[in-house]
Order: structure tokens, then C-alpha cells, then sequence
């Protein structure tokens, strides 16, 4: 079986597939004099290159290893071993602890080059830990224990843990496809209490500045509560979600920030339409690649993307974005992402040269993408 | 050919294999009040995930490259190019020098999740190198000089080089395995005295703390001998090994530390025994696997673990180490390891918040491993 | 079909196959005494250890995503995605920026262990760019613009890029490949000027001692100019190139440095030659490889590398080389090349304990190959 690369399967229920990915962004961001500096301007990276291996070994275990080689390091990504030969399966190993629709969507299959700015903002990052899911037809109830980050557990002095639940209501009603999903979270901070920051990029990857910021502050737990709905029908879907993170500091007042984005986006080739599969958005396969004298796939998006880190005291900046995507999908393993961003800024932390903190910024990326 | 990874190959002698494990510990460390403080407790880790490949090329070469990602960074593990139509073998490449029964098992087949505290203690570690080897039916002589892992000779004054040899009878006699050997090693160390330390982890991995540790002293020239015997007999097994580290200190007394083990195992399902090849333990894989309504295999084990790096004034302290384990493989390429130790430190390294220094401490792992 | 490793193809156009190279080197330096100290003498390292991945995609795409994982970290070489269903191609991500022959020649490939000096001196290294390539029968063009190597463009202050063209004419004329090009560059550093520093190391790989080195100095833009000639008949070659690099200085006068070799090499072994395609030398693939009894390939190559690093007030130090190989390939994809080095060195950076800086250098080293 061929997926953008070979699968082997033997007929007792092994299989083994390489996995990789290539991302390699053009991206700029043009804000008032003094804001981004050199860090601005138009720069280049690759935005993620990953490689790995998962495989089916019979009695029902799966696994996966993959790690991100853009950085001149090694960065774990999901690296697990499931067991699950029924609609009920337990995973060990580090994977997402089941928080938001854009951030449990593949990077592969975002509407955007980048993800809501919340999903940035509140840390979400891969964990390691035990987790158990349950797969009805069109229910998901996923539910784990989580220490941290597989970087961030070399430190022998990181204790921190948290619990992590999602729920999912799915149903295929016609031709429509049906999302509606809540998630809780709770997260136990290292032995006393740590520092945390909400810090999100604007709109694109390529700058290290950030326009909103919360700052480094001590926090004992942190608890999240999201939101998330979609609807996709034929070419058309729209989907939105909102997040509450709420971050306890001992002495002093608890802020509760708040995220979230509504998009609505458009494939306009003849007959395709976005994927969906388990919870998650899904690939966009065109019915007619070039390769086959076709168009490919070619899909618009649009979405409002809000972000507030101001609250109890914390003054880190309101962030509002709207952004226009348009994707192409010559095949289904290669795609290009053109999108534009237009950002809202209020007590931004990056004042301009003036010190105005209330200002408005610009944001382009493109990508070139292929997978296997 | 299918070894939990597809193995690729052609009639005229070339071969492919990709190679991977992942091993996901949880464990803990429980000492007294003042010794292990917030790097003690409950932690997980990957212990090690390696991805790599080996192959064979006709004429008589095979070759490995393997590296471990699990510490979000890269340490190369057996990377070799062989040559070896017949008994007799050369090996250019990073390598294990040819110590300890415990050491050249894999990891992934030990009896317990962490090997014996003198592996650990005299810093074995993979080293670059060019080597020999001689494997007749029952004898198998193995030599080489070796430079330094390869992670060290990215310094490029590190001059250090060393002469390892092991020599191993291992007769079939009947159903009984026989394993005898003797291992010698030289180390000569940079072009001056350089730091060395010795000082091994209690029992599991998740903890940097070191209960027993000489510190850094200066040490010119490291001499090392080894003794290892083994018996496997059906489902029964036992192991013992003796090792003594001589090292040359200009202008002080030179201490020897010694360390080693005896381990007594069984495998409690029927039919199934430990595997053993070519000089060390080899894979325990399953007569009668869950996927064929079997219970895998299962193995207990118990090991007292000795070392002693008091001597010649230095005092790094003794820990002795008793511990059990329960190994279940429910198919050959996954296993789960549970083990406890009980540890009796003297001369601790970390005393207690009493200043004792003479205390026992309790450590618990588990494992959840598979490969390829 | 297998080249070293499978290569996994389908009927419609999808390929897939793994990629990997193990360089080992032993290397030593003898140099005057104040020279090199501790960082010459004999010296093991993994010079290269590359795996990766290419692949072809139906429609006219390619990839290929490898890294050297020798230095205990990643380092991304060759990561792309091309598209070029005909003679013009278009590729984004890091490839080599067109200049030299040697250069763009693989390492596995090249007549000694090491690269001419001036490749080292001017920092020739991959970049993530956009490039085109036309290639016709006898001629090649070749333009693009870069970015940075993947591992500086971490910094998000680095904005520097480059123009990059080479064209080349090669025709084959009988039994005689003709091979003649020329390269420019220019290139734009960050916002402002930036340190630069000329500094190749002494023939070997294994010290990071630099003989001659401007040392760093600010420079706002570098433009270079190479040319290359050479011709292959039968078991004979020959080769040479220059290049000339200038370097604007802010304030100061804009010294050229100037860099080049002439080289000629035979084939010992009746009927095998150096392989040559599509603008720089390919495998030396022994007609009689030693599974079939045969002696593999013999070749001995002999080399002028000239570099001079003094001009405009700048002393760098003047390095001319005489070299010799011996390469064996016993079968196509393992090859061993031992060469030898005797450097003349003027204005050298590094003195002897005399202080005299001008004084000759002896350099050997020995490497064992193979890829796949």
C-alpha cells in the first residue's frame, strides 16, 4: 500500500510505514517602527521537518515514532505504543493531551500556517503519559494522565502533571458531518509554584517577537475549559472553538484568560471538500490531481482569531487577528499555504517607538508542504 | 522477512532493516528525608528510543547506524561498518568494548530495567574503534583498541585510547548452555591525568542523584578485569559477575573498586526459556503469544548487586542491591518490566537531613518497551 | 531495485528509499612544535553519519530530506522538494548554492577525504532557498536565491540572502567528457555588517586548528567567481578550478582572496573510470567488485590546492598543499581512501614556539566509507 510512501503489511497484521513531513515557510511581519525591529522584515526557515516510523503489530498494539529535525536539534513528537483491539485502547508514550480541534488537527491539515492564538498562548505541547480512548460511531471520550514535554522531563526536578479530558460528539447526519466537543484540564505545577508565560506569535512563525505577552509569573496549577464545534457539508465548513485557562497564583488574584477563533472556509475544485476523521480535521485530497490533468485541490479560509491576557491584575495584551488562507493541493501529499493576517493590538508588550501600545500589524506566510 | 520491522533483502545477498525501540519508564526513588529532596518521587522518562538501520552487503559486509533520540538531542549508538566472510571478523566503528555479560546483553533483554551498578560506576560507554573477532563454535575471542565515544572526540584534544579484549566459552552440553569468560581492559587517558568519576544511579534511571560517588579525581590510566559466568537450562537461569577497576593516580595510592552481581531467573509459561547467542543473553520471545490466545511469556527474576567504591583513600561509598523482577512479553517485540529494588548504602555520597550516611532506600520502575 | 538500500517503487510514478552514509576517520597532523599542541597528533572521528530519506511523487515531484547525525546533533544537509516534470526544475528548501565542482561533487565521491581549501575558507555550506535548474544535453544553468544555512536561520535576526548562478557546458565528445563552468555570487549579509571569518582547516578534518585564518572582520556583502574545468577519458581525469572571493569591508578597502587546485587522477583497475553526471563527478563503481572474485577499484589522484588569504591590509596567511590518495572500493558502496598532505604555509595565524610563521605541515588520513 502506497501512502505518499510505502506501507508493508504482512497478512498476520504487521505493518511498518516511514513517516515524514517538509515545511518551508517565507513568511513577514510588517508592524509600526520599533515593534519587531530586525526581528521583522521577510525571513525564510523550515517550519517543521519531521521523520519517523509507525507500524501495527498483531494482538492490537500500534505505535508511532517521529521527531522534528527543523531546529538543528531533535524535538520529540509523538512517540507512543497503543494497545487497543476494540473500540476501548490505552497508549503510553508522549502524544497531545486531547485539547482543542486546531491544535488536534495535523499541522498537515490546518486552514492556516499556524494554529489559534490561544493554543500558542496557553502552552499546548505534546506529554508524556498513559491515556485511554474510547471509539463509539459517533462518540470519542479520551481522558490520560500527563507528565510534561519529553524535553522538559529531562530536568530530574520537573514533577509536574496533569489530567487531561475531551469528549466528542460526531455524527454523520447525510451529507453532513457534525462536530461538537468539550475538553477539561487540569495541570499540577512543579513542587511549589513555577514560572509560566502566555506568549503567542503574531500570525506567523518566523519572528521570535512576540506582540502579547503575560511575562514570566509564578503559578501553583493551572485549569483549562475549551469549547469547540464544526460543521463541514460538501465543500463548506465552518468551525469554532473558545478556551479558558485559568493559572492559580498563591498570593494573589487567579486570571482567567480567555481564546478563541470562528473560520469558515470553501474548497472550490469540483467535488472535494475537506477531510474529517476522528475528531480531527482531516486531509483535503484532490479528486482530480494534476497528475491526472487536473486542477488539484484549491481551498479559501477565513477566520477571526481572538486572544485577551489581560485580567486579575496581568496586563499582557489583547491580540484580535483576521486572516484570509488560500490552499492548494496539486496531489494529496504536497500543498501550498498562502495566508494573511491583519492583527489588532491592544497594551501590547512591544511598544513602538512612540510607546504606543495600541497599534495594528501585518502578517504574511507561504508554505510549501509535502509528507509521507 | 518480518523482525517487527520488514527486513528487505535479495537473492545475491544485500539486506535492509530498519530498527527502532522505544522504552517509556515510570519509577521512583524512595530515600530518607535530605538524599534525593525534589529529584526523587515519581517520574517518567523515555528512557531511550532509538531509530537506526542495519543491513547486509555481499561480499561479506553488514553494517549498523543507530541513535538514541530520547533525550531530545542525539547520542549514536552502534554505528559499524563490518567485514567478515568467515569466523574471523573486522569492525570499524562506535561499538561496546567488550565488557560484562550485562553490558553486551541489550537492553532490551536484561532482567531488570537499569544493568548492574558497576556498568554503570566504571563508565562503560560505547567507544569508537577498530576491532577483531574470532567466532568458532563453542569460543569466541573478541579485541580491539577503541578511541572514545563518539559524543567525547567532538573535543579534539581528547587523545584518550584503550586495548579491550574478552575471550568466551560457551558450550552446548545437552540442553545446558555453559557461559564462561574473562574480560581485560587498558585505558589510557588524555595526554595528561584527566577527571574521572565513578558513581552509578540507585537502582532506576529517572533520577540524576548518585547515592554512592567518588567525585572527580585525577587519573592517568585505567586498568579493568572481568569475570562472568551463566548457565541456562530450560526455563531456568543464573548469572554472576565479578569486575575489578584499577586506576592509576599520579602521586597517591591507586584504589581498585569492585562490583558485581548474581542473578538467579525464571520463566514461569511453559516452553519458553531466555534466549542466548553468541556470548550474551539474547530475545525472550513468547512459544505462545496473546495474539494466538496465549499468555506471552513470563519471567521472574532476583539479583544481589554489590559495589564497593571505597579504597586506597577514597571513599565513594558501598551500595548493595537487592532486587526482584517480573518480565511479560505478550508478543516477542513488546515487554513490560516491573522491578523493585531495595538499596543498603554506606559512605553515601548524600547523607540524610541527620547527616547519616549509612541508610537503605527503595526504588520501583516500570517499563513499557517495544522494537524493531 | 537496490542501490545500496531498496528503493521501493510503483508502477504510477511513487518511489521511496532510504538514505545513509558512515564516514570513519583516523587523521593526524604533525606540524612544528607550538603549532597545533594538543589538538594534532593521530585523531579518530565520525566524520559523516547521514540517514535520511528520497523519493519521487507522481506529477514531476522529487524529494529528499537527509541530516549528519555525526557531531552528536542534527545538521540538516540536502532537505528539498522538487518539482520539474521536464528539462526545468524548480526547487525550495536547502540545497548547495551552485558553486564548485568539488563542492557540489558528494563527499562520497571526491578524490581526497577533504575538500579543496578555498570551499572551506568561503564558507561554502547548504542554504534554504528557491532555485531553478535547466538542464539541457550538453549544458546546465543553474540559479536561485538563498537564505542561510537551516541552522542560522534559527536566529530570527538573520537576514542575509544571496544570488546564486552557475552554467555549465558539458559535452561528451567520443569517449571524452568534457565538463566547463563558471559560478557567481553575491550576497548580502544582515541588516548591517557582519563578521565573517576565511579560515580552512589543514587538509584533515579531525583538528579544528586553523593554520591560516583572517580571523573575523566585518563585511557588508561578498561577491564570488569560480571556474571550473575538466576532462574524463577512460581510466584518466583531470580537474581544476579558481575562485576568487571579495569581501566589502564598511570604511576599509575591499580585499579578494583567491583559492584553487589542479588535480589528476587514473584508475588502476582495467576497465573502471570515475563516474561523471550532470555537472559534477559521480560513484567509482568497480567493473570486477570483490563478491565476483574481482579486485574492485583502484584509484590514485594527485592534487595543488592553493589558497591565499592575504590582500588589503588583511593577513590571513598563504596555504598550498600537495596531496596524494589511494582510493579502494571493493564494491560500489564501501570505499576506503588514505591521503597524505604536505602543506606550505606563509604568514600562518598560528606560530611555532620560535614565532616563525612560515614553516611546512604534514597531514594524514585514513577513511573507511560505505552508503547506501
Amino acid at each position: 500500500v502506497w501512502k505518499g510512501a510505502p506501507e508493508l503489511k504482512t497478512a498476520d497484521g504487521w505493518s511498518f510505514k516511514p513517516r515524514g513531513r517538509m515545511q518551508v515557510d517565507v513568511a513577514s511581519i510588517d508592524a509600526p517602527a520599533g515593534v519587531t525591529n530586525t526581528r521583522g522584515g521577510v525571513a525564510t526557515e523550515f517550519r517543521r521537518i519531521y521523520l519517523g516510523v509507525d507500524g501495527k503489530i498483531p494482538g492490537g498494539f500500534a505505535y508511532r515514532a517521529e521527531a522534528d529535525f527543523a531546529n538543528s536539534g531533535v524535538e520529540l513528537a509523538d512517540v507512543y505504543l497503543t494497545y487497543g483491539p476494540g473500540p476501548f485502547s490505552v497508549t503510553a508514550g508522549q502524544i497531545k493531551p486531547f485539547w482543542s480541534l486546531d491544535e488536534l488537527t495535523s499541522d498537515l491539515f490546518n486552514s492556516f500556517t499556524e494554529r489559534a492564538a490561544f493554543t500558542q498562548a496557553f502552552n499546548f505541547k505534546r506529554r508524556v503519559g498513559l491515556s485511554g480512548q474510547y471509539k463509539g460511531k459517533a462518540f470519542l471520550l479520551q481522558g490520560g494522565i500527563f507528565g510534561d514535554n519529553a524535553n522538559d522531563l529531562l530536568s530530574d526536578t520537573n514533577n509536574s502533571f496533569s489530567l487531561d479530558g475531551r469528549a466528542v460528539w460526531m455524527p454523520r447526519l447525510g451529507d453532513t458531518q457534525l462536530h461538537l466537543a468539550g475538553s477539561a484540564h487540569w495541570r499540577q505545577l512543579n513542587d511549589g509554584p513555577s514560572g509560566v508565560r502566555y506568549a503567542p506569535r503574531p500570525f506567523v512563525h518566523t519572528t521570535d517577537a512576540r506582540l502579547v505577552d503575560t511575562g514570566v509569573f509564578a503559578v501553583s496549577s493551572e485549569r483549562g475549559l475549551g469549547l469547540e464545534g464544526a460543521v463541514l457539508r460538501g465543500p463548506f465548513h465552518v468551525a469554532s472553538e473558545a478556551y479558558w485557562q485559568k493559572a492559580s497564583r498563591p498570593g494573589f488574584a487567579n486570571p482567567t484568560f480567555f481564546g478563541g477563533y470562528a473560520e469558515v472556509g470553501y474548497v472550490l475544485t469540483r467535488g472535494d471538500s475537506r477531510g474529517y476523521k476522528d475528531g480531527a480535521f482531516d486531509r483535503l485530497s484532490p479528486k482530480r490531481p494534476i497528475t491526472e490533468g487536473g486542477p488539484g485541490a484549491i481551498e479559501i479560509n477565513a477566520r477571526y482569531d481572538h486572544l485577551d491576557l489581560n485580567d486579575a491584575g496581568i496586563v499582557g495584551g489583547r491580540q484580535r487577528t483576521l486572516g484570509v488562507s488560500l490552499v492548494w493541493a496539486p496531489i494529496s501529499y504536497v500543498r501550498l499555504t498562502a495566508n494573511y493576517g491583519h492583527l489588532m493590538v491592544d497594551d501590547a508588550a512591544l511598544g513602538t517607538v512612540t510607546g504606543d501600545r495600541d497599534y495594528s500589524a501585518d502578517a504574511f506566510g507561504l508554505r510549501t508542504q509535502f509528507d509521507f
